[in-house]
């Protein structure tokens, strides 16, 4: 079965999703760093290790991404989460590597591992924790709350 | 029109999360601390000050919680929110008061702020985020990830 890229995207991310979740880490999807971009996945381990996760649908999704790298200073560890048919040599070999269906995903290479300096690991942990729970009282009162993510 | 005291709780819980998103915190919902309690609302703000506001719906729910002063530990500040009908007379002096109906909430007594030790900010801190990220994730994902929040 041939998924269109939006598919793609979305099984890969589910698959990713469920992958971490079951390494016990705590995730949040399209968050807005404070360099501008947004990364796919950001998650966070019980000792506030905190990953990013950029899926890629195909080639030209990841050809047409040079900026990849700016993620790297928000994180501790910067995994790609791809699909079991993307070309897999296109991703850089020091970044971790997730492959992924809608049923679960493989890491399949570690990340190395580049520690953020202390400031910003309190501050993007004050910013996960705020965008996290404002998203979750838009889910559970969004009718009723209004509160704008 | 009388409400029963679950839709009291309800009214005035909604109320209190209405006039804290306006006050521009984050808040997190039915949160366990260390200590095996559990607040009715946890509120951060972009500084990282951390409120805890319990709500109560009548004289009865409030008499029989002989413990609230062990959620002081767990916050900066300490509220509680209840409804105009509340015998206001019984809250602590040394406690913020929150007046709230499902519509809004009023800030009428302003809490003494008790600031939270370092270390424990820190923990509190990436708590909120964890339990705030799973719970968004059980939200957006629920049938799919099945995660147990």
């Amino acid at each position: 079965m041939t998924l269109t890229i939006p598919e793609t995207t979305r099984a890969v991310t589910i698959g990713a999703l469920r992958l971490l979740d079951q390494m016990a880490m705590a995730c949040v999807t399209e968050m807005r760093l404070a360099n501008g971009r947004r990364s796919d996945i950001m998650a966070i381990s019980d000792k506030g290790e905190i990953w990013i996760v950029e899926v890629k649908s195909c080639r030209a999704d990841y050809e047409s991404d040079g900026k990849w790298h700016e993620y790297r200073p928000f994180c501790d560890r910067l995994f790609f989460a791809v699909s079991e048919e993307f070309p897999k040599e296109l991703i850089p070999k020091d970044t971790g590597l997730i492959i992924a269906d809608q049923f679960g995903g493989a890491l399949t290479r570690p990340a190395p591992e580049h520690k953020i300096a202390g400031a910003r690991r309190k501050s993007l942990t004050l910013k996960i924790a705020r965008q996290a729970a404002r998203r979750t009282m838009a889910l559970q009162f969004g009718d009723i709350l209004a509160i704008d993510v």
